[in-house]
Formats: C-alpha cells, sequence, structure tokens
C-alpha cells in the first residue's frame, strides 16, 4: 500500500509499504477513506518530536471502515465506518480511569508518533474499542476527519483549559486551524469579546467569519495595547497559546488579566522565558495539556444538532497520491489559505 | 511612636514618627499588640518590590486593639481586639465579589507595601469593616499573628491553588515558615506523601515534626531522582514552590506528574525558565497567587477547633525596641533556627 513516511528532519516521501496485521486481539484494522495533514506532522518533520523515528507513517487523523478486527473486539464489526481518536486509550489503566486518556499507560498519542499512522491506506488501531469512535448515520465522514484531532484539541486545551465562560474575554493567539478550532468551540460558552490575534490578514478575515468579535494584525498594531484598550486596561480573562513558540507565549503573559488562565495548545520545540517576577502576585494559572479526545462523543452531538460546523475547517482536497503536494499546500498556508486539507485515499 | 522604617534596598532603621490617624470613614487605627517580620520584607529589602518606597514603615501582619473609628465601621468599636488582615479590600469591587481580595480596586497588598504598616505601634486600616477580624475570646493573639498571612498564604496558593487531595502525593520545595505553613494545612486533606526539600537539615527536622512523610536534604540527594523513586516514576499530583528563586521553580517541573499542579508561593524578583518543550504535552497546571485571605474565617475556626496551632510557627519574641535585632535573627534563621518572630510593641 501507499504510505507517506517520515525519513528523519526535513524528509518524508510517499513510500510502498507492507499493508499492516492484526497484531493483539483488541486491535482494529481500518481502511482509511479520509485523512489530513496536522501542524504537529510538520513539527515533527523540522525534528521537534523526538519520540517520532524515521521510517514512521505519519497521521493521527483519520475516518474509514472497520475491514478485520481483533478476538476481544465486539463494540465494532468488520464493515462499520469509524472516527479514529489521534489518541490512543486502553481505557483501564489509572490515567485513563481519571479520564487523562493522553497518559494512558498503553496508549496516548501513538499513532503516526510511536506507531505507523493514517497518512495511508490501512492503519492497525491498538484498544480499538476506547480509540474508535462509530460514524453517526447521515454524517459527513470528510468533515468529521476534523473531530479526530483538531477540534477536540482546541475545545479541551483551549476552551475548557482556559475556562471561557459566559461574558468573559478571551484572546487566541494564532489564527491557525488550530486557533480556529478553538475560536468555534469557545462560543459554545458566549464569551463576551474573542480577540484574534495574528500576522495574516487572510486567516484573521476567517476569524471573523467564524465569529471572532475583534481582530488583531501584530505586524500592524501592538496586540498588548489593543488588548488592553478592548478590556479597560484588565487583560482578557483567557489567553490562548496557538502557535507553539517562545514569543507567543511570552506575548500571553502580557495579555492575561489578574484571575485569568493562560491556557496553551501549541506544540513546542523550546523553552520560553515565565515572568514569575510580574506574575507572582497576579492570582493566573498557565495550563498545558496533550488533548484527552474524552470530549469526542460530546462534540459529535453538537455536529448532529448544527452547533458546531467542522467542514468550515477543510479547505483542500487530494487524493493519497498527491499528499506530497498536500503538504506543500498546507506548509505553505500563508500563500494558500489552506487550513485543514482533507486526503482521500 | 516607634517603627521599622525602610530607607531603600539594604537599609532600614527604628525611627521615631508621627502616629497616623483616621484618614477616611471607613478606617480604624489600631494599636499593634504583636507584630511579625515575612520573608516578603526581607524582599523589599533586597529591592524586589518596587512599589514599596523609601519611608515606608514595613509590615503587613499584626494582631492589635482598635483605637479609633472612622464615622462608617459600624462592625467594630474602640477597645475590640483585632486581627489585621495583609490584605486590605474594600468587599464592595469587582475583584472583591468575586473573592480575589488580593486585586481589590482600592486594596490589595497595601500594608507595609503602599502605604505604612504594622510594625510599630500604632497602624490606619483602610476598609477597616473588610480587612479586620475579630480575635475570638480566649485566642492567643501572639500565635494569631501567623493568620495575618503566613497561614492563609500556605493554604491558598498552597494547598487550595496545588489542588491537595486525599491520597496524593505533594512536595514542598522550601520548608521554611512558608514551606511549613502549607504543610500544616496540607494535613487539612489528608494527602497520602508530603515530601519536604530544603538544604537545612534544622528545618527538615521541624517539618518531620509537623507531619512531612518524607525529607530529601537537595545538598546530599537529588530531588528529582528521590522524588521520582518515591512516586513510582510518575512524580507528585503537587509541587509547591516556597522559596521564590528560579532554580527552586524550575526544580519544581521536574518533579511533577503528568496532570499535576505547580502551585507557586515564592515571591520572585527574576524571570525563570519555562521547558514548554517538555510540559505542553503533560497536562500540568502552574498557578500563581497572591493571598487572597478569603481563608481567614475557615482558619480561625481550625484553630478554634484544635485543628491548626499556629504557635508551632513563632520560635523567637522580641520587644518593638528589638527589632533590628529581630530582623537579624530572623535573616540568619540557617543559624538561628528562627521560624517567625514575634514582636511586641
Amino acid at each position: 500500500m501507499k504510505a507517506l513516511v517520515y525519513h528523519g528532519p526535513g524528509t518524508k516521501s510517499l513510500d510502498e509499504v507492507e499493508r499492516p496485521a492484526i497484531a493483539a486481539p483488541g486491535d482494529a484494522l481500518v481502511r482509511i477513506t479520509h485523512t489530513t495533514i496536522c501542524g504537529t506532522d510538520l513539527h515533527i518533520l523540522k525534528g521537534d518530536v523526538p519520540t517520532c523515528v524515521p521510517g514512521r507513517i505519519l497521521g493521527h487523523e483519520g475516518v474509514g471502515v472497520i475491514e478485520e478486527i481483533g478476538s476481544a473486539v465486539t463494540a465494532f464489526k468488520v464493515g462499520d465506518s469509524v472516527l479514529i481518536s489521534c489518541i490512543t486509550s486502553c481505557g483501564r489503566c489509572a490515567n485513563c480511569r481519571r479520564g487523562m486518556y493522553s497518559h494512558c499507560a498503553s496508549g496516548g498519542w501513538l499513532l503516526g508518533n510511536m506507531i505507523d499512522g493514517t497518512q495511508t491506506e490501512y492503519v492497525r488501531i491498538p484498544h480499538a474499542e476506547t480509540s474508535l469512535y462509530p460514524v453517526p448515520a447521515g454524517a459527513d465522514p470528510e468533515a468529521l476527519v476534523m473531530l479526530s484531532d483538531i477540534l477536540p484539541t482546541g475545545f479541551e486545551c483551549g476552551v475548557l483549559n482556559g475556562r471561557i465562560a459566559p461574558g468573559g474575554s478571551v484572546a487566541i493567539v494564532g489564527a491557525g486551524p488550530i486557533g480556529l478550532a478553538c475560536l468555534l468551540t469557545a462560543q459554545f460558552y458566549s464569551p463576551a469579546t474573542i480577540i484574534m490575534i495574528d500576522i495574516d490578514d487572510k486567516r484573521l478575515a476567517v476569524a471573523r467569519d467564524f465569529g471572532a468579535t475583534h481582530l488583531v494584525n501584530s505586524r500592524r498594531d501592538n496586540p498588548v495595547t489593543t488588548v488592553a484598550a478592548l478590556t479597560g486596561g484588565q487583560g482578557v480573562d483567557t489567553a490562548v497559546e496557538a502557535v507553539g513558540v517562545p514569543a507567543t507565549f511570552e506575548l500571553c503573559q502580557d495579555l492575561v488579566a489578574a484571575g485569568g488562565v493562560i491556557a496553551n495548545i501549541g506544540v513546542h520545540g523550546a523553552k520560553a522565558d515565565l515572568h514569575l517576577d510580574r506574575l507572582w502576585s497576579r492570582n493566573i494559572a498557565i495550563t498545558t495539556r496533550l488533548v484527552d479526545t474524552v470530549s469526542t462523543p460530546m462534540l459529535l452531538k453538537t455536529v448532529a444538532a448544527a452547533r458546531l460546523d467542522p467542514s468550515r475547517l477543510v479547505t483542500h482536497r487530494f487524493a493519497l497520491a498527491d499528499i506530497m503536494e498536500a503538504y506543500d499546500v498546507f506548509e505553505r498556508a500563508s500563500q494558500t489559505g489552506a487550513l485543514k486539507v482533507v486526503i482521500a485515499p
């Protein structure tokens, strides 16, 4: 089968590889119908994720059809349409039982990292019963790929950790796909103000369309003074870091109000300065999180109820044969206007 | 009257100053019977607290007797014994009404910082009705001085922010008075493990006495490997920073388990490195807080119920005339074994 294989920092190719097989009784083999590329895949390609070694098939998002199941799997049968969670979870270990699937003792972020991923034709999913979700009847499978990772990540790491609340003020630093996923799901909780900060006017225009109340192009305008002016000098209740570099995390420290939260979503490859000399007395919280995907069933309900339209994030479509071009379009998002690119094997 | 006056970094003296007077209808004038010195006063003397200007009477802790009240004060009368909160709060602004007294619009940490403090004979207390507490009948006023700041700070910034819970594991970095206040109040919530980390064996011995389950002298033993060994390689649910320097804050990042909290109590004068490259995926929270003293009424009940004995923190006693010597004993704690020194004018 064809697969997008990581060959070390800066190098990837579409290779012919062997089709995986069921390896444990809890496994399922899923034939991918739709997958996508994540900003995290670009971090891997930059060399930021040392757990992902050369030879790995990338990709941790996808929708597909069960081709084969292990002997212990009773919740699914061959032919079922399934949503693949980016987080594999056993459902039984101490961390799973407290809802922290991301740190499952035998799971976590495995796909396209510790084991072969979804940017291919077939993928082996361990702990299938607790790592796959049935695709609801009538759902658009292409749109549901957005529920593998990006929407639960924006929601859990940004909205829930950020304690976004009715009447509150939010600044989201970074209007890329993950910042936009946070913006879409933030509106479940009716904040009064959502300020979107980016350097790309095209992305800011999308953010306006997606419900941002204020836009700041931080190349043109000082985000600190602008946010101060919009919040009566207080700063925001929630500052969401949705980029993953030290400068944007440090900016959040200047945006957050006393008593507020800095919710980090970004994947970071370097340390950042924490200005404890200013922050020790500010009653703030800083949160980090690898998405647990505990919210996936809830998000599926919001999609069914038309409270969330994941298809708005999809801008481009490619065949698997053209995945190298899909990466190129995704990486050059500032020129191509790409948000999420869907790949259909 | 006599008062301990700050004259700029490194300089203080016991001066003859004018007795304060009621300046607003909500004020009370309190005759101090007992006060103390805080680690924060040493931070001021190092020049870490720019809001405190030369000429200021230091001190934000105390117990005394109301000498005079403003016309708007009805909750207290002349002659009442009162506990002075280190945080002045109006009780009416938005931050007060959400329990964040520390960021009161016309209060916060004023005493011995923005206005004259308690290391003297008489102090003016603004917003007296919401910044003073009646001393319960039969209470030991000397012990209650520990409820002005250090016990609510250890409890709110360490225990509450740190989400210390039954069966949990806690590491407290710094066995000074504030770390010990956290240790005492952590036990309200019955954690399974409380590991105390310091470089001073004398203080660690006190921590053992106060209820620590494990002691680590970080001059002799590596705290990271020791804590890992004590927690099955996971790290602690709560790491409390109770020193206020970058190295101890950075140590906490190596002690905390996935899903855990780093609760900062320390007063910091410099930035610290935040290792987001390791922490972005660890589902942790980092909290900061200037004590709100919302827990003072609760702590008074635990003292009355003999669940908390604040007098254990008091090691030395001085007359106000000897406050320069009291500072010396407090600063040289590693030789003198001082925890809190009580000064009685």
